[in-house]
């Protein structure tokens, strides 16, 4: 087979066939086809689209370029949780300790920040001593043994999609939705997932910035699960503020242990329940998701939550202490307020810019080779609907470097919008999307 | 300035400023920019097109992205030919020296055979001892002495195009309008060209196969060519079948002479004819066509054209007394003919495939470091509408691989449909561009 006649095929916008896929997809995992010859094929891939059919063959055959996790020693369905990233999203870090404490088995590989989102792994490093680098063995011992673990992806899983997903890193072939649901299920298939919960992000802090886009590519990947065999279904939710009210690496981690312990809640939560309820559903935990929302307000209730997560911490050769004493956290120098520079009632937020806000202070990478400050970012003040008088504070900045509280708190004042008028609230939950079909609102 | 963004800007469809176009020539030209880039813009550039400005832009990076010959010193008009390619399509060794004997200079930078096409510089190496590396000095020098003259394109023209053109044939991207017509145009401004004269190939054999794109390549050179402020104009002429009779490097260059001796003609000699009298009307020596093309033909008549072709080879250390006698030229061992396998009329030809066929015989080559053989290729014994008996000659082909033959003969009675009612005959020049427009027939 010759790669330029499979590039022309679909610069043409005809349908790759089963067995061109899997050329350039292996030809991708093992280096055979050069790079220029994969981004020029990327490029015709996003403006010309790829079917269903072709969007499943894609995501098999990147599963399939290396290992597969095998989790049937656990027992039972191994429930999984994916977010295509935002800001403030430490959902991850409040779902899996609860939906565990109730009893499913959440065996989940996580990954890191990228541009302005944070990343579950770089979070739980932030706790002093806590590892995401595990062994297979050690891994699905700990889920036996604790009910949940969190770690990075072992080298050997979907090449492929490593290879096409650094060239479309620096080729502006980020943005299309089959590379996107490909990339994303192949990854989930290929760690062993029996049950896939997807969080599909929409508004100014997603990958997606329209709701229409969005479901979009909520079908496309409940489509490929589907086609797998795997339960699979995803909710649409808002991106259009930061989640949760903390941005930051030990800060997020300092919020989900506030909610794991009952003194804070929010949206944050109110998500971490819409899914993690779907969880225990796929799990087989729950019988529907509303009996799923019960057992995991009860493991709230009860510490149950907070207890796994320190289990999983010291499983992870972190200090559990953080849980009781969140003092056990790094910590920034210095707290400055950014001060809001007119009254009116908060309108819009540019999530990701105050994405970038947070990276800027350390928070992210802006290469791959930079190190995170994992004390820094910053705490909203305020949400979408608040009233605010002029110096009220915004948000408050965690940094180590104060020569970067100008710039940040510019940036800030920028990202957030006030008006004179009460906006209307964004809602939560905008869309639901299972193998049936999408629900809105 | 940061490529990803350029590359997203085409990928949504917006123009590239001349910053922008700049900028990836630039990189392109010294390498500072990696290929995957490249091949991701030059995709998108194929699927979302450039405007009219950005390809003049585009053209002018490449031709200043290396040196720029300077012909002031040959004084008067150079007037330059370029066709896209074709087979069988020896119309420089005919006019170059016509136009010539008539007055005009002619410093022509020519190119080597590509897929199924022949190129010049591999036709005049077929001569024993003829040289196409020249100096610059001795290249002008040349023309000042004789008139004409025609060499390989020196190492230091159009980086920026050596580059993106190396790349557009190994990630299907040589099939765009504006990348193609900023290539053209770029090496003949580039090569010092003072005006310049298009043919445009269109039909079975040419690189843009159909009429309108054929036109539109045209008028894209064509407004190139006007905003650098070149006298500029195209004609469109059919490839629907090998222009002249023989296909192959000596072969063509006997046909040349058999032409400029007076004792051949045919379509080959009408389209020089079309072609050179407008090269004179633009380097100022005729009036108008109609009289350039009386000079012509004087010129043929008088034995000028082959003098001065044999000057030329002279010149270029080459053996002269080919032109009195081609026996000089090298030959094939064997002589196969291609018989008719049924009665009819000659309907279509495939003619890519005719010229495959030929560089299969080792007329051309498949990579760049096959050794061409000068001496093999084919005649072709009949043109469209021919009427035709089962095993009459369809060709005649020259080789010195007797095992190729029985191949050969296969592929070129599939290239040659024969019908049971006489066809169209297919017009020789389809239409002619200029800066005032398109004129049709």
């Amino acid at each position: 087979m010759n790669m330029v006649d499979v590039i022309l095929k679909k610069k043409e916008g005809k349908a790759l066939t089963a067995e061109e896929i899997h050329f350039f997809a292996q030809g991708a995992a093992d280096g055979s086809i050069p790079d220029y010859q994969l981004s020029a094929l990327l490029m015709a891939i996003c403006l010309r689209g790829m079917s269903a059919e072709e969007t499943a063959c894609l995501t098999m055959e990147m599963m399939h370029s290396g290992g597969v996790v095998d989790l049937s020693a656990i027992g039972g369905v191994c429930v999984d949780k994916h977010s295509t990233g935002g800001v403030g999203d430490t959902t991850t870090l409040v779902l899996v300790p609860l939906a565990a404490a109730c009893g499913a088995k959440v065996a989940k590989i996580s990954g890191r920040g990228l541009g302005h989102t944070g990343g579950t792994l770089d979070k739980l490093e932030s706790i002093p001593g806590c590892s995401v680098d595990e062994t297979q063995e050690r891994f699905i011992e700990q889920v036996q043994r604790i009910g949940c673990a969190v770690i990075g992806q072992t080298h050997d899983l979907c090449p492929a999609d490593k290879a096409l997903y650094a060239l479309r890193d620096v080729t502006g072939t980020v943005g299309c939705v089959p590379l996107i649901a490909s990339s994303i299920v192949s990854k989930k298939l290929a760690s062993g997932a029996g049950a896939i919960v997807l969080d599909v992000k929409t508004g100014s802090g997603a990958l997606m910035q329209t709701l229409d886009e969005s479901i979009a590519l909520a079908q496309a990947m409940v489509d490929i699960g589907t086609q797998a065999g795997k339960p699979i279904l995803a909710l649409v939710t808002g991106m259009d503020q930061p989640l949760g009210t903390h941005v930051g690496n030990a800060l997020e981690v300092k919020e989900a242990i506030d909610i794991l312990a009952g003194r804070a809640g929010g949206d944050l939560l109110a998500v971490s329940l819409e899914l993690g309820s779907r969880m225990l559903v796929a799990a087989g935990v729950a019988g529907d998701v509303e009996d799923g929302k019960a057992r995991m307000k009860q493991a709230l209730a009860s510490g149950a939550g907070l207890a796994k997560l320190r289990e999983m911490i010291e499983a992870q050769g972190g200090d559990g202490r953080v849980c009781e004493d969140t003092d056990y956290l790094p910590h920034a120098a210095y707290k400055i307020a950014v001060p809001a520079p007119r009254a009116g009632y908060i309108a819009r937020m540019d999530t990701t810019a105050i994405g970038y806000c947070a990276q800027d202070l350390g928070a992210g990478r802006k290469k791959k080779t930079d190190v995170i400050d994992p004390a820094v970012g910053l705490i909203m003040d305020v949400r979408i609907g608040d009233a605010v008088k002029a110096g009220d504070p915004l948000a408050t900045l965690y940094l180590n470097r104060p020569e970067l509280a100008d710039g940040a708190i510019a940036r800030m004042q920028a990202a957030i919008t006030i008006a004179d008028e009460r906006p209307e609230l964004p809602p939560l939950v905008y869309a639901a999307v299972s193998p049936e079909g999408v629900t809105r609102g």
